[in-house]
């Protein structure tokens, strides 16, 4: 090689994505639905990082999932849109329809796969979570007097065994999908008693799946472990409270349930109550009285306390606490407006809120209850720490 | 500005740190105890990482802890070492003496303090987790007929509301230090009613911290939430079992027992059984007995299994998996020779074990059972995932 040709070398220079503070282990999503973004907080640092990651698309309802090797996020978006985050760099490094409407994605425990419920057209579709590729598309659809008529599906989550469980709608059926053999089969469909399951969870444990129903104040209950011993069904009535005749129990959202300790929390909404049942029978075992209509019920990584939220405008800035082992209210905190997500730092110490009618999002100590910092956020709702990237079904 | 002086400019080019392939989430830590190094082993990859982290000093019962930001792994080593790993880059950024023989590290819930245990001399050293630097010293010492007598310390870990906590061996005395105050106070100091102290290990909610003592067949529990009640003794000993008179049950290493579902499970090393402990009362429930002595019981995260490995050479390559429900062995697998340390991933799919017999690293397909992946590692011991930032007491 000559001397010259040196000259023309470009030089070798690898720029390296604007580099970020902090780690990635602390940062939260925070969904701004008014703008189709999210803001990134830094719970470490407790400051608001200075990008957004903006033209997300359709935020209702937007639900983001983290790759075990925390990589990437997944925000699947109600206009059937899934966009990978580079949790590094904080661009988007990928996007996807998979649908013209979705609801919900989950990833499998190895990593490779993620899962998209839709609506229309109603199916689930399965993503390299590498390449952002289509891999598979189960149409759903059920049988209604000899023809074929097209589902909704929601409620997806991984569960152990590297599978994806999900509901459809219309079919009033459960899926479970093996995502480790080739094709993605549909391994167990079992119908729930009801119909119109509109929603579903899975249990911290991986083991329960819950699915609401329309109009209805019983869940179906599928032990994972014996899938084909069918759903049961669970009473959310408590015997000791009296209904006017006919009155329906309204629908509880089933991420806003709290498994801790022996017990799991079902927010009744429409009632100022909190059910309790008990986790290993499902049976209703008490009510707990509160300051208003529940929406969501959070527990703490100590499985100690469950944190509520509140609809309405008199209730919606406040936050009740329940004691686990007294099973009552042991504090009432007020936040801010609007409440729409509260989340639990991974060993308890602090509880996220975003105030949706006050634009901030608040970071809460759990054991001395001061607000220790208040960020303004457009708009807040979801907020998705990395962490749950180590959760199973979230 | 002159055109002639942007000639001067020196060419500003970030050169990024070698990029590693995958990302920090699902990277496993592996002590090589022999050669005073770490291998990095990636569990969605299933490969290990070119690079070692070497020159780590004294690796014998070295344990790793790793900042909530997930930007640094903490290794305190037996030699008074605290090395910090920047876990993108898997480079040592710092090292500090913190005394001449450690034990143990905790990192603080906030992520700003590490605290180290320390046997010579002996007490506990607060760093600042950023810049490595000293922030205080407790030594331990305790009063004998008037005089100061020097204690070891051990079994530190973190606890709710930013605390640490940790025991005095000699001075049989549980402190509990505020990392939240000026001066990281001992806010509690309670004395154990059984002499030496060697161990201890908080529960996975954070509520019991649990301390073992030398030629005992009865640990001390303390329940944080209320600490000025003091200890109490909990037997270990299974009353349907005979023992020769006077025959010391052996000492359970505290970090080997497994919390699951209604249980604690505890080896007790030196007896071919599992004991199985109320979580609520402590009361011994009953004995599982295995096919040798017990060394570790690691729980899944679906807390439905918990895996066991062995002591002595015809027992120590296998594995017995007890389910919880059943409280029995339901099957036994032959892994590999003189099993270390074995630990679930987050989401429960795989058990990560070493044979340090066997000089390797394998990953155990929890749901078949199947050996689905084998490195070579030299001397294995401790195995420490990244997600373990976002567990309690680890």
């Amino acid at each position: 090689m000559r001397f010259s040709s040196l000259l023309l070398v470009p030089i070798a220079c690898v720029l390296a994505s604007v580099a970020q503070a902090g780690g990635i282990g602390s940062r939260v999503f925070v969904v701004e639905r008014a703008t189709g973004s999210l803001a990134v907080y830094d719970v470490v640092e407790r400051k608001l990082l200075p990008q957004k990651i903006t033209g997300l698309g359709d935020l209702r309802h937007a639900t983001m999932i983290f790759s075990p090797d925390l990589r990437f996020g997944y925000l699947a978006t109600r206009n059937g849109q899934v966009s990978r985050i580079d949790l590094q760099s904080l661009e988007r490094t990928g996007v996807v329809f998979t649908s013209e409407n979705s609801i919900d994605n989950a990833i499998s425990q190895d990593g490779h796969y993620i899962a998209t419920a839709e609506y229309v057209p109603g199916g689930l579709t399965i993503l390299d979570s590498e390449s952002m590729k289509v891999l598979k598309k189960h149409p759903a659809s059920f049988e209604v007097g000899g023809m074929r008529v097209a589902s909704r599906v929601t409620g997806v989550v991984d569960a152990p065994g590297n599978r994806f469980v999900c509901v459809l709608i219309e079919g009033a059926e459960i899926w479970i999908v093996d995502a480790s053999k080739p094709d993605f089969p549909i391994e167990h469909r079992i119908k729930t008693k009801q119909t119109n399951p509109y929603d579903a969870m899975i249990t911290p444990d991986g083991r329960y799946y819950v699915v609401g129903h329309m109009k209805s104040d019983r869940v179906s209950v599928l032990d994972l472990t014996q899938p084909e011993a069918g759903v049961r069904e669970v009473s959310l009535r408590d015997p000791n409270e009296e209904y006017d005749r006919g009155t329906p129990v309204k629908l509880p959202h089933l991420a806003s349930w709290a498994v801790a300790g022996k017990w799991i929390f079902v927010p009744l909404v429409g009632e100022d109550r909190l059910a309790v049942l008990d986790r290993t029978s499902w049976q209703l075992v008490r009510s707990i009285p509160l300051r208003g209509h529940p929406v969501y019920a959070v527990r703490s990584p100590t499985e100690r306390e469950v944190w509520v939220s509140f609809s309405g405008e008199e209730d919606d800035a406040y936050v009740q606490v329940i004691d686990v082992e007294a099973l009552a209210v042991t504090d009432t905190l007020r936040i801010g407006r609007r409440i729409y997500h509260m989340d639990f730092t991974p060993r308890g110490s602090h509880v996220l809120v975003s105030a949706n009618g006050d634009d901030k999002l608040f970071l809460v100590n759990a054991a001395t209850r001061q607000i220790e910092d208040v960020q303004t956020v457009r708009s807040p709702s979801g907020i998705f720490g990395a962490w749950r990237a180590f959760r199973i079904g979230l």
